[in-house]
């Protein structure tokens, strides 16, 4: 099933280089160190993780604050609600450089970088990192993005990931345009590299062309480690073609079951081996020394949450301004039609009820940016164990990329209570067991 | 005159994230260490360059391996002539990490990356490093970094400039789009930080745009350290409008004095301090115990050029293939017309004697790819410091970027050698006096 990783869950934090954890209002907690603008504060991180045993830290990104909702940054500001996000580049290599097994996992846009510019800069930090470096891909359909960046509209959907398609194989045709073994440095010979093993990629697209070689000889990973989260039928097909570590979000192990099966699946239609394709889910953990602890925390983590952080953050992620409606006006099909990516959430609401929410409704179900936006596993270190290994022995993940609801506590909490728990249980590796994450997570060198 | 630095020379260190030093016979060197692609081997570099004092290590790039010569990458690879080329961002996060005063610069074009990106990355860079950053401004125009891009052609040389400004005005305009004082940070109130202090930009130009705001708070030093190479009129208009510190080669004392005068004549056209405007000149630096040990050095150091060393980057340079003519071809006013950059150089030569050279003639006496590209100070620790001082105090430069032939030997004996003697004369700092770049520039915080 899983061979390479012997049973074993892989262990992601899902991270965010910013104000906040991905949960918005984690910055008002008192535990919450506020010097997120260091280096430190992202190496005290990373050595905690580290000593969790987790395979990576993933962080997400996206390239504007949110400024949808009443076509404004006020709220953001006042509230930090995601209001910082700093460049990933710098916050990995501080990182990285303050552990020696724990992955590096950066999110970075083929719509806003050339392939060549990505397929270098992930190059040169795998080598940097000694064979640490994943990189999740996006692509980019904010209005505010594309306003920071001076872009007029998007294209559509499809064609995004049609050009993102294109822009994998320049990045992967680069990495491969030095072969393992080009490298001779013979000072003697006066031989550095054997030119017939270096070669120029040529690619010629519909959208994206480049020629190489890429300027960086090959990486201690063959490939850094390729990861997305596109869960649309389109972003699942690029998956099933690109990524080794698929990021899904559900809510239960049925879902779960049923997505890393289709998963899997379409992986087979491009001649992968299923098991170089590994599925992780997110979840925030809230552990406590009895559950009732834990309970009080969760308590307390969700009364800092702001009344603006999900009309904010919804509007962001759906791309719609929410400012424009009263809490009681109802949605029509005009409104979902016009909010792309609502219909989902709305005939989800649909089945519980109601033929058409007010917009009040749609915030409040929707969960975006309360720490219910993610399954939240909450207990004893005993039953958030229970909860993750039943989720993997039943098959719904590989693994968890671990969300925090205030920095860096969670992960001390997780990486003291939880792990052991899971190890004890067998299904947490007990140690690194090799030096690069692709290593770590049994996947195979391209 | 050079009030805030009181009389002392800056020293940069002139670096490549690289197989070889700006001197591409270098990797050939017995003395170099080839692990040019590790980390440890820039932070040896970083602590070497600290122990010295210097106040900077800047990193030289282009977005290609070079391949006009031959319309190929066979010599390139097989000598190893810049062959390599890392990106800059995760190379000065290892070394800014390593160090605690050493700035790090790093070349980045606004030639492939937006405005947007730019500012951010940048912003995160000083942050990360305590205010340690500054950014070296390019503009592209090699056909070899063309093609990797997937771009036909670039804009003519002053068009790239016009467009360089309108992406400082985002990039400077965004840095300024949080106020120094806009973090809040009350846990209790709720209050992130203050929206009154937190700005769009609205940028329009002609050819680029900006919304904003920047999603990082105002950086440690403002903004980082604008630093600028270009030499044409054009570049120094540019220069003398935009960089703290530009760099500007030459070959004697009175070349030096007559273009810092040019430059800071020019950027008080721009209302700026000429306090503000810093010029470094490159010179390698060979120094031994004795001066014949220094000069035995020196003759090792040139014995180990290519003959492919000199057309393979005069290719690169000047944007054309040196390889469609055999050496006693004589060069032609269509040649020199075609060839965007050479007339100035055979100018100089037609000075010194022959009305037209030969191509064979013409590569010897650019001296492109050997030592004697720059100037070489070569001798006992006192000849060296002597011929520095001697730049220095009449006032050819500010300081210098100090190349070197292999690394990192050449830093360490110029840090055990040469710097205590420049401190004797009194021409070189004793320590840091400060905690950012900036401060230990002398330069004021915009």
């Amino acid at each position: 099933m899983r061979g390479d990783l012997e049973g074993k869950m892989i262990l992601g934090a899902f991270l965010q280089a910013a104000n906040c954890s991905n949960y918005a209002a984690s910055w008002r907690h008192p535990a919450s160190d506020p010097s997120f603008l260091t280096a430190s504060f992202y190496q005290e991180i990373a050595r905690t993780l580290e000593a969790g045993k987790f395979h990576f830290g993933f962080i997400d990104d996206r390239l504007a604050m949110p400024s949808r909702f009443g076509d404004s940054v006020e709220d953001t500001i006042r509230h930090g609600i995601r209001a910082v996000k700093l460049d990933l580049i710098p916050v990995v290599m501080a990182m990285s450089l303050a552990t020696r097994y724990l992955g590096v996992s950066a999110t970075y846009s083929t719509t806003y970088h050339a392939p060549f510019h990505i397929a270098r800069l992930f190059s040169t930090v795998d080598h940097l990192t000694g064979g640490r470096a994943a990189w999740n891909v996006v692509t980019s359909l904010n209005d505010s993005e594309a306003q920071n960046f001076g872009v007029d509209s998007h294209e559509g959907h499809d064609t995004r990931y049609d050009q993102a398609d294109e822009a994998m194989e320049i990045v992967t045709g680069l990495w491969d345009s030095w072969a393992d073994d080009a490298l001779v440095l013979d000072k003697g010979a006066g031989v550095f590299a054997d030119p017939d093993r270096v070669s120029r990629l040529d690619y010629e697209g519909r959208w994206l062309r480049s020629r190489g070689p890429l300027t960086v000889p090959r990486a201690p990973q063959g490939y850094p480690v390729v990861m997305q989260a596109g869960q649309s039928d389109r972003g699942r097909e690029f998956a099933a073609r690109w990524a080794e570590v698929v990021f899904a979000v559900f809510r239960d192990i049925e879902s779960g079951r049923r997505i890393c099966a289709d998963i899997r699946d379409r992986s087979a239609k491009y001649g992968r081996d299923p098991n170089d394709v590994k599925v992780v889910t997110a979840a925030y953990a809230i552990v406590g020394e009895t559950e009732s602890m834990a309970r009080e925390k969760l308590a307390y983590v969700e009364s800092l949450a702001h009344p603006s952080d999900t009309p904010v953050l919804l509007s962001e992620l759906l791309n719609y301004d929410f400012g424009q409606h009263s809490a009681d006006e109802r949605m029509t099909d005009a409104h979902l039609d016009a909010i792309s990516g609502s219909r989902g959430m709305a005939e989800r609401m649909r089945a519980a009820g109601e033929e058409y929410p007010t917009f009040g409704d749609f915030l409040r179900q929707s969960r975006r940016g309360s720490i219910w936006e993610l399954p939240v596993f909450v207990g004893s270190a005993a039953q958030v164990a229970d909860e993750m290994a039943d989720w993997f022995t039943q098959e719904a993940c590989d693994g968890f990329m671990v969300a925090a609801p205030y920095l860096p506590g969670a992960y001390q909490d997780f990486a003291r209570m939880v792990v052991p728990d899971l190890q004890r249980r067998g299904v947490c590796h007990e140690d690194y067991g090799a030096e690069t994450l692709r290593g770590n997570l049994g996947l195979a060198r391209p």
